[in-house]
């Protein structure tokens, strides 16, 4: 079957197609499904990039976490999936050589779920990172339960940074769903246009508006919980608008560098910084 | 009746005992307590000193948060509580002119708590700001519950650093009882006799020994809350000795300064921090 591999992290050139990779057989407990759509995040070019480049792997690894298809086989002590069943995919190549950028991919059968036939392929091979990144999130406030569902957020007031991001999009459609009030910022009217698209009933351009200002505007007690992609760039933002017990979900740093939180302020109002990694979450607990 | 009052703030000797303030009448919803015993913590003598001292206040005020006492009267629509019983009070000086620091106290029903005629009135004057600012510090973890019970904290291993301060004493006492194995930290041998009166298990001294050694060696796995007294000093260590998904509890600066947070290694273990001011959290929600 064919597949895309890389054997040293670099820039995209370091990716090849092969033609001849073996198909792999499903194990006990786990699937085999053909891909339709493989999903491409910022993790999986990050990884293939390296930290500095140019370092040789052990082994050829196969790129991309999310994915879309259709099982093409099942291995033993496998119930309630079968062959033909249409599944999204989660975390394929976390700790594995086996990414979904191939025809053919084996993994545990908990990492293909169910596809509704109503939802395309390509929405499938969107979910996992961005979906489950903004679940975690979105559930990090100590009034939202541990899992979703419509009406768990009703009354919360939630602050979506970025909202025409994929996590972003995911975390305003999932907020919406929940029965939240959303607010989004974006940086131009196209972005703009997306975050609508996803749900979201107030959008700020934080390039040319007042954020702060206009939260304020929106919700006078402030906003229960931000789900914040650049708190380099944000997070004094965030500390104003926050309403007490309010929370910061963090999920990702343009920077690298550590954080520096005021520490009176986030006192005062009891907030709550919730550092996430999706991967390390989701391996412990069952989605 | 007698009173402490102090009308600039600055150190102790702004403090004057007066004795003839009016015997205050309990309104709708309020108790009048015959106050026994007064409780002093940081709060107080902080708010006493002021941001550099000598400031005229608006009003005279009586120190003190916490204190223990026998109730003596009560106003109209109070239930629950009737002249004589023992009580122990929080918050009492919050946002009142009125403290502990006087013969009597009115104060709403809620902040007079039933004190258990085995319990001294020593025991009531310690608990409110210790015993709260810890029950909030043992819940923020995603694995406790809002409410701390027996077994509540089963399973659960925490760090309680400064096991021989006020909060870290309660901490040590209200981990113990709802199930969790306790580690705490302490500067000397007889700070060590206290923390282990209060119930740990397990006492570090900070000074000598190598804390991260000691805990790794007592729980392999990491530990799932830090009560921090001292983040300024011992964030490094706590983000060390942290498990995946734990939490630090902070609420106590010695400097005031931002606090610096690792992000990586934040993100990678999906750690919460969560501030806590015990004031706006008892008073948003009862107790
Ligand atoms: N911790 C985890 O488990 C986890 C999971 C998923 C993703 N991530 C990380 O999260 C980041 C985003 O991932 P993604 O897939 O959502 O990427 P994406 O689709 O490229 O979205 C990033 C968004 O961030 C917005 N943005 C940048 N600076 C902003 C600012 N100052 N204020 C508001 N919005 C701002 C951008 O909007 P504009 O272009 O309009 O500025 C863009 O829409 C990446 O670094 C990724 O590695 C981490
Ligand atoms: N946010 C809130 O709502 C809230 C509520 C209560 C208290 N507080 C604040 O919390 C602080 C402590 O209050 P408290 O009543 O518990 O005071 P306390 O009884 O004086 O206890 C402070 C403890 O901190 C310990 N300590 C200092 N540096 C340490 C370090 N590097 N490692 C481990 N332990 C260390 C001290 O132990 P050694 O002497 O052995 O070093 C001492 O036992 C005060 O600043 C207070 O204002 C805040």
């Amino acid at each position: 079957m064919r597949a895309i591999t890389y054997t040293t992290t670099g820039p995209s050139s370091v990716l090849g197609l092969i033609d001849d990779k073996p198909l792999p057989t499903p194990g006990p407990g786990e699937v085999r499904v053909r891909v339709v759509v493989s999903g491409v995040n910022p993790t999986d070019w990050k990884s293939r990039q390296g930290g500095s480049g140019g370092e040789q792997l052990p082994h050829p690894l196969v790129p991309n976490q999310d994915g879309a298809g259709v099982v093409d086989a099942v291995g033993p002590d496998v119930s309630g999936v079968v062959p033909g069943d249409r599944v999204w995919l989660w975390d394929a190549a976390w700790q594995r050589t086996d990414g979904t950028a191939q025809e053919y991919l084996v993994l545990p059968s908990a990492q293909a779920v169910p596809l509704p036939e109503a939802e395309s392929f390509d929405t499938g091979a969107s979910l996992g990172i961005p979906a489950l990144t903004a679940h975690r999130a979105l559930t990090a406030h100590e009034d939202a339960p541990d899992r979703l569902a419509p009406g768990a957020l009703s009354g919360l007031v939630v602050l979506v940074a970025g909202g025409a991001g994929a996590v972003g999009h995911a975390a305003i459609q999932l907020a919406r769903w929940a029965g939240a009030t959303v607010i989004t910022t974006v940086s131009g009217d196209r972005k703009g246009t997306m975050a609508r698209a996803a749900g979201a009933e107030h959008v700020v351009n934080y390039r040319t508006d007042d954020v702060a200002a206009a939260v304020r505007a929106l919700s006078p007690r402030g906003v229960d919980l931000v789900v914040e992609v650049n708190p380099d760039a944000n997070l004094a933002l965030d500390l104003d608008v926050l309403a007490p017990s309010g929370t910061v979900a963090l999920y990702a740093t343009d920077t690298g560098e550590p954080l520096t939180i005021p520490f009176r302020p986030s006192m005062t109002k009891n907030i709550r910084y919730q550092f996430i990694l999706t991967y390390t979450v989701t391996a412990a607990q069952t989605v």
